[in-house]
């Protein structure tokens, strides 16, 4: 990309960039963005990264889903750690056959985002590329200790999942089965709404494009201090229960049953292995005391995220068990690669 | 890149991350790093993408070559605001058919710049991708009030440049004319050396392919409050110049005369054009007044690099004049874009 033709469009995001915070002391426009002190807050910061072709397919992505999305990602990393959002960089390599809308829609959907979570966009990059790429870096701010880590999960405390897991992953299959043509004019959860065709069809594509991290339920579970241990759900259940397990040294036990009303959540119901396995469910997984669980289940908002307790943690080397029908089967490490 | 993949590749970046900072509360392998409070400090943040066949050809620009790069452009950020690192982020898609040891030359020049310039790894994300694509992410501290912005140029003061200009892109135009293999092998400033023949075509090749980022001069430069604004020298001169004064609402004048210097450092010297604007300088640009370029003068440390007054601010709408032999030529926004 030209020099000039980066200037226009950074010009461009500085006009159309509204979202301001006290946090921000000076935004895009300079070699650095400038945030205010944190005082006594750490700072948390995530970096991550959608690349055409291997995350998605700009046939079926329309520019507005994944300008959502390459943020929602970034501040459901957030929401894991309990910290709020103060700011966030963006990286955004465009081919440049693309026309001006193609960026126009992108920043449409990467600044609803940035309103709804309250996210200024601070600075960034933008270069060309034979493929779209966009690297997010977000940023938040977290009272000093109360970060909530991977690490914590103690044996004798229970699993939770808050959110849906495995429709994201239908959503994926269907689209890449179906390959559809999404116009760029598809632009509002409403459009994604009509052109489904189904309710279970569209709870599945809205997950994949325009999945909505979990920031107030992380937000809240850390203010009350309901989770010892908490990760978002990006790799898949099993993947991302192992990475608590392995940083905890522990081991767990999923009770299949308690599955069940994350399966029938559509029509028709999902099968085990998607929710085991999915990924991009962006969802909430936490380890509990029972005392923490009681405070969950009564003292949650009336806004929270339907949650379901799926099993616990107990001694042993990382690994995860699934008991089913009375019996029990080993997931070991080798065996949720086994299931991919 | 599968997950599995992944995890690997995250495990050996643990591994060999040696950099451990009092500002880290946790690194990498969580859902965000922690950063420890800022105090009473400002946050600097930049982001920095480097994309192959637009930045750089993987013939010519070794692996290791690359990761020091892709770090040393956003410390050279920090350094613009006279801040201090702190951390940084590493976004990283590598096509699935690059080898390990490809991924390990670029972690050796990436962690090398992290031990250099004191910022330590805190985070990241790796996928594949067709191309090879770095995205960086550094953070800076600076004292309250204390960061050097664009916008602070007065008519009346003097424009100066830190460091050389027009050094790397006489390095980038000798690689695309000569499309050299370098062999991922070549890991180290010595090899480059000896690769090179002569010491001004390593010079050359030095300053396009292991910049080093001005972060000392930056730092002493604002702890001694001598610069009303500074910028680094990426886009080129004019181009950088250009934002200052756009940013500060003046216009400049540079003597040709002052620039004699810059283009005599290497045989054989520089065009004029190759320095006003080559651009990936990674030298500081700023404005002082003259009692800052006074003390700038007597009391810079031993090691500083060598710095030259190159024109003055003046009053008008953004636009720069060329002084040269008695005549005053016009670069204006329109010219300097003739001048690519």
């Amino acid at each position: 990309m030209s020099p000039r033709a980066e200037f226009d469009l950074i010009a461009r995001i500085r006009n159309r960039n509204l979202t301001a915070k006290a946090s921000v002391r000076t935004g895009i426009g300079d070699d650095c963005a400038v945030l205010a002190p944190s005082g006594e807050n750490e700072v948390t910061v995530t970096t991550d990264m959608l690349v055409e072709g291997v995350d998605f397919e700009r046939t079926w992505m329309p520019a507005a889903f994944l300008g959502w999305k390459s943020l929602a990602v970034s501040v459901s990393d957030l929401a894991a750690m309990g910290a709020e959002p103060t700011g966030c960089l963006l990286a955004l390599a465009l081919p440049p056959e693309l026309t001006d809308s193609y960026f126009d829609n992108f920043m449409e959907g990467f600044l609803q985002g940035c309103e709804l979570w309250s996210v200024p966009l601070v600075g960034g990059d933008i270069s060309s590329s034979p493929i779209v790429s966009v690297t997010v870096t977000a940023f938040g701010a977290v009272p000093p200790g109360q970060a909530i880590y991977r690490r914590g999960a103690r044996p004798g405390t229970f699993i939770t999942v808050i959110g849906d897991l495995g429709l994201s992953r239908r959503g994926l299959e269907l689209l890449q089965k179906e390959q559809p043509l999404l116009s760029e004019q598809l632009s509002t959860r409403d459009d994604l709404e009509r052109w489904s065709g189904t309710p279970g069809r569209a709870r599945a594509f809205r997950a994949h494009l325009l999945p909505r991290p979990l920031l107030s339920a992380g937000i809240w579970i850390r203010k009350n201090g309901l989770a010892e241990s908490m990760i978002d759900v990006s790799d898949g259940l099993l993947a991302d229960l192992q990475h608590i397990l392995q940083e905890s040294g522990v081991a767990a036990e999923i009770d299949a049953e308690s599955l069940e009303p994350l399966q029938t959540v559509v029509k028709p119901s999902l099968e085990l292995e998607m929710l085991l396995n999915g990924g991009e469910d962006y969802a909430l997984l936490l380890t509990s005391t029972r005392e923490q669980l009681g405070i969950m289940n009564e003292r949650h908002p009336e806004d929270f995220p339907r949650f379901f307790t799926i099993g616990r943690v107990i001694q042993g080397s990382p690994s995860i068990s699934l008991l089913e029908g009375g019996s029990k089967r080993l997931l070991s490490c080798k065996g949720f690669e086994h299931f991919r």
